[in-house]
């Protein structure tokens, strides 16, 4: 996930990424989480930092300790296999954390489709995963083709819609290639996610075109006033509604969870009620289909025609996952960093539960 | 597939479906094809022309008399399973008619999906599918939720790309609706379909911002100089690009076929050797997953909060295929336009062949 966007300034704190595993993992022990919780929501929020998407990183750990606190999330959940046909599962989440929820869900995928070829796995009682790339990436780190995919609470109208309906609906996919990073695609079927509009609004930045409605549903530049996101598409918006559909479908009718509409929002009054949310995770086995040889030919030469561009002017041609890569070379060498809203969210977690603040680079 | 675009004006000289579906057959038996391929391709091509997507219907008919003739498509090919492992399979398309060969593997992915709930299956050695959504829409007919997906030969950029790279690569899924036609979605991975930019070029009209580039790759409103396409998502367009990669990966790597940079074009000096396209379907039997009456509650409860918008002033909000299927009722009962270029080629064909033309409504 590259986004055409500015960065937020200040003082550049960073942290070794083992320190910061670690705070996070003790951070959701602290709060009662056992271990497997803790080892899979540490994986998920360091998954996304790593790579630089740190809307769906550490600065989760806050929101991950407050609803495992308050109820909402089950910080020893037992996800189980409810249902299995074939190559197909629906795994019961028992309310626990997306990530623990999600991770055990694409195991499953990834074992059916070694049996079968395909593994489709649809997801019950889930809640907020994190980055849907961090289980694609799961799949395709195992030499597999892994798709994620899931809903959540409304705040991207429909196309030529005047209120919040769908969610951001994330879709990714991830791809093995050979002797290489994986070929990661992760996607928000919104124009953009909302955290970008909190970072306009703080840079009293006007936003692009077909990004955002005001409360009438109307298309707005103005951060301040902006309050849904237009679907991906802007003109076109039909097809990133519809993308969002998809994601819709798998997640609550392969599950009988929730559609967004009826999606208890991520920060509300009620941080104690379970939300009940749905998933879907699909892997496929190349070798299923052709000689492995074949498939890791194809997947390098299509990997090397994209990035041999060209490029317009002050561009750069990329396939998806390369941005990415190359953030977490940089990061591994500098550090992650913390943004200070996260940081001081630390320290309090750090005081509350007597734990030592992650070291600074 | 809906686009805010004009239509060409002329005379609306409309033809029954009835009559429509028969000189199709009659073509392209009369050229060769056997009785499968001819029932397949004119079911494609009908199932377009019937709800309005009228780049993927009957104008492609002297496009497929043509092929047929010139030997790169095998009109009486025998598709076969050649590889099957659990729920996948490879189909190999002896190089007939993408209808012949798509249908037949959709069959493929339902059986599997209810052996198993899940089938996969990529697709060798076909050739042009038309639109996408009639294999989805196929599925969906039969209760399952379908999906097609395919590559197709350059024409759109990369995200900053210069040069043309993928094809206008689409993705349909196709989802039961009990007591209703399908929720139905069928969309090309680039901003606009190539021929909105000669329909804009013969009215004279500037093409909206950030859907196509000139020679260099420089976004152009100006029709003329306008070469490639942008992909879906404008300033976002990394998304669309991505989405492309999907349908390639699935597409070629699940193949071992050729990716989009070196597939012969569509029309060009060589009509006469195969294409070697690959293509991707995958059919899931919800009830595999839930109680059928638990996903068809929640299909209707999503459908049903789409349809209720409220939509902006001017606007209508619209569930995938609800535009197609009141095009189609309004199309059943005054016929299916033809537009003067197919008419004038369907003379041809019936001149050359001793057909009749079809019957005017």
């Amino acid at each position: 996930m590259t986004d055409p966007t500015p960065t937020r300034q200040g003082a550049d704190i960073r942290t070794p990424e083992s320190a910061l595993a670690a705070f996070c993992h003790a951070a959701l022990s602290a709060v009662g989480a056992d271990e497997a919780t803790a080892e899979t929501g540490m994986r998920a929020m360091l998954h996304a930092s790593r790579i630089g998407v740190d809307s769906h990183g550490v600065r989760l750990l806050p929101h991950y300790v407050r609803v495992i606190e308050s109820g909402r999330v089950n910080g020893r959940a037992v996800p189980t296999v409810a249902r299995n046909f074939g190559a197909t599962a629906l795994v019961d989440g028992d309310h626990g954390l997306g990530a623990r929820v999600t991770y055990f869900a694409m195991d499953k995928a990834m074992e059916l489709a070694r049996t079968h070829g395909v593994g489709a796995v649809s997801i019950r009682r889930s809640s907020h995963f994190a980055a849907a790339g961090a289980y694609a990436m799961h799949a395709a780190e195992a030499g597999l083709i892994g798709l994620c995919t899931g809903n959540s609470d409304s705040i991207v109208r429909l196309h030529e819609g005047a209120k919040r309906f769908h969610g951001t609906n994330p879709i990714a996919v991830g791809v093995p290639v050979e002797g290489e990073r994986p070929w990661l695609f992760d996607m928000a079927t919104s124009a953009i996610p909302f955290n970008r509009v909190h970072l306009y609004r703080s840079l009293g930045m006007e936003l692009p075109p077909e990004v955002a409605s005001d409360a009438d549903g109307n298309p707005t530049t103005d951060a301040a006033t902006a309050i849904m996101l237009a679907p991906l598409g802007g003109a076109y918006g039909y097809k990133g509604a519809g993308l969002a559909g998809v994601a819709e479908i798998l997640s609550a009718a392969l599950t009988g969870m929730r559609i967004s509409v009826e999606i208890l929002p991520m920060i509300g009054e009620d941080m104690s009620t379970p939300r009940e949310l749905g998933a879907f995770v699909l892997a496929l086995e190349p070798a299923a289909f052709v000689e492995r040889s074949v498939f890791d030919d194809t997947i390098r030469r299509y990997v090397r025609a994209v990035r041999e561009g060209p490029a317009i002017p002050g561009g750069k041609v990329l396939a998806p996952g390369d941005r990415e890569w190359a953030v977490e070379e940089e990061r591994r060498r500098a550090g992650i960093p913390l943004d200070p809203e996260t940081l001081t969210a630390f320290e309090t977690i750090a005081a509350r539960f007597g734990l030592d603040m992650p070291a600074r680079c």
